[in-house]
Order: C-alpha cells, then structure tokens, then sequence
C-alpha cells in the first residue's frame, strides 16, 4: 500500500508517519519509482505499536526507539523484550539514601524474598514501591502497609492472567503491543474496578440502609 | 500549639497554614489575644489531611473543600463519606453517545450485573472503565478485556482488605484520610507490584535459561 493508505488505516497523518520514517521508528517502504514507496503488512503493525507506545504510554520518541531496538535484536529471550518493553513504560524513581529509605529498601526486600519473587535490585518497579513505602510512613499511614501482602496476592493472580494472555498472542510485535498497552492500560483498569468494589464493598460493611440483600 | 509550632509538626509552612485558615480548609484556631490564636490537635490532624488530599491526591482547593464538607455534615452515613471522598479522586471521564460507546456501557452493565456489585449508572470509575473499554477496541486489542474477570476478582480482594483496614480505624477524620489516601496510594502500589509479579511470572513461563529453580 502507498503511504496514504498507510494514513488512512491507522489514523495517522501522513506528515507524522514520515517523521517516524525519519526517526527510524518505522522502517522504509519499498521503493517503486523515484518519488514512491509500498509498504506491507508489517508497516501497519509497526506505526500500530509506535502509536501506541507514544500516545497511550506517552513513551518519548527515544524510549520508544530503545523499546523498537530492543525487539528487532536477533536472539533475545521474549522474557527479555517483555522486561525491556514493561521498563519503558514504567516511571524511573531516584532511590533514596536516607534512614527512611534503607528501611523502605529492606522492608520491600523482605516482601520480595517472602514472595519468592526473583526481581533485581535495581528494578523501576521495585523502586517505584520503595518510594511509595517512604511516602506512606511520611503521612503516618503505616496500617497500609499491612495491605502489602493482599496487593501482592492480587498482583500475583494478575500477572498469571496477564502473562498468560501475551504468551496466546501471535508475533512477537502484537505481544510488544500487549505489554506496553497491557501496563498502561491495565493499572487504569484496575484502578477502575478497585473503586467499584470499594463503592459495593463499603455499602455491604458501612451503610446500615441497605443492609437488605 | 502556636501557628509555628502547627507549621514545625506538620512541615506545611505558616504562609500556606494562613491560606488554608483564609479559604475554610482549616477551622479557625481560639484566639488567646488579638493577634494570637491557639491550635489543637484536631488542627493538627485536619491539617494532614488537606496536605494529603492536595499533595498526594492531587485535589484542588476546592474539591478538598467539597470532601471537607461531607465529613462535616452531621449524620451521613459512612458509606457516603467514603463515597464522596473516593469521587473526590477520581478523574472525571464524560461519556461519549456513539456507537462504540453505547456498546462499551453494556459490557460495562453485564460485568457489573454478572458481578453482582450494586453501584450507580453514573459514577466516576464505571465511566472511566467505560473509556477504557472503547479505548482497548479502539487499539485492537479486545483480547485484554477477557481479563476483565480476573481484574474485577482481584479489584473485589483488594476491596475487601481496604474497607476492612478503614473500618478498624478510629475517628472519622483518619477514615477519610484512609481513602483519600488508600486510593491513590494504592493506584500505585497495585501498579508496582502488579509489575514485579509480571517480570517473575514472564521469567517462569518465557525465559528457558532461568528455568532452573
């Protein structure tokens, strides 16, 4: 197909589809004249992924690029793509080196290694939940801590689900596609139907007034 | 305590304590002369939690003031305090009238029924999953919404152990504050862990290397 269609079929205008030919975000069509280029299938998928990355998870052009990178190298684990892919589209957190933060650190290694989790020490993630300690005990909230253990559970279950999900996709591009859209999408999702349980949950608990089934 | 010593405890400092007082988010302090004004502990605590629904649930003004509001009404129910405070937090999606719209509203009604959850046509986070749900279609991936069910199960777990923490609070104040702040610290923590689940669960099935126990 010529670039137009290209456009037409992905929503994408053509001058930002030249733009990621430029950046390398997509890769040349196939030359059929001077002045004009067919691109297949595959081009379709790519500027799918590219414009998922960017607009759902507001990956950088660069992050993006890293991610693309990352994919079209020969002989990598799909464990390793997916880690390089969910590490893209996760917040980088700066640890910390106060007292506060050495207890954050040692609390969520004692989580993970109760879990069993194998997860690295320098890990978005895993950083991004020492913060998230540090900030809980800042607001003298520490009762949430106690949830740790019920967040992980839950965790655990989604990840099975999701996981399994990527590994029933076909090609490696559409499970690329998965894990960015998946993260991203997925944390709204959850946080969706959190409060929708919260809302039925605190009705049956708190809320005398309907208390009949 | 003096308006220094309300700003020392809390490390909000006294200019922004003076802009709380002046806006209604703080109730006045007793006033020992004309230029002196004594602060409790209620101060203290209200105090908290205005900088965690500004700072951490990033509300305005005036969305703490309305959250303030409800915990002030004499005779509401828990369950609408929570209520109004969980609204309080999240984002406000309209509703679209197309098509795809209408057919994202009723997977959203048969999720819920199917559930048995009792929550109201309009409300904040079943509009938000309404969204979700046209944007998921939109990318192509409709596969993600066969996990809807193991998202909602995991949502209702979560739910459970967080109303239950909130109920084994005491005082009406730090309630509030649990929600407020459960909610959106939780977005993050279930976000984070939600993570690291995948990268050990992406290790056991994906990655042949690391297959050793």
């Amino acid at each position: 197909m010529r670039i137009g269609e290209l456009s037409r079929r992905t929503g994408v205008p053509v001058p930002t589809i030249k733009f990621y030919l430029r950046e390398g975000l997509l890769p040349s069509g196939e030359l059929t004249s001077h002045n004009q280029a067919q691109y297949g299938e595959s081009h379709l998928h790519r500027l799918k992924l590219v414009r998922a990355m960017t607009e759902v998870g507001k990956l950088s052009v660069a992050a993006a690029r890293d991610v693309l990178a990352t994919i079209d190298e020969p002989g990598l684990s799909l464990h390793k793509v997916l880690g390089t892919a969910q590490i893209a589209v996760t917040p980088q957190v700066a640890p910390g080196t106060d007292e506060a933060w050495q207890q954050a650190e040692q609390l969520v290694t004692e989580l993970i290694g109760r879990l069993g989790w194998e997860v690295p020490p320098v890990y978005p993630a895993r950083q991004a939940l020492e913060q998230l300690v540090v900030t809980i005990r800042d607001l003298g909230q520490d009762d949430l801590l106690d949830l740790l253990d019920d967040y992980a559970a839950a965790a655990r279950q989604l990840a099975a689900a999701e996981v399994g999900l990527i590994g029933r996709r076909e090609g490696l591009d559409s499970r690329i596609e998965g894990v960015v859209l998946g993260t991203v999408l997925g944390d709204a999702l959850i946080g969706a139907l959190r409060r929708l349980a919260q809302l039925d949950t605190s009705r049956q608990i708190f809320d005398a007034d309907a208390a009949t089934p």
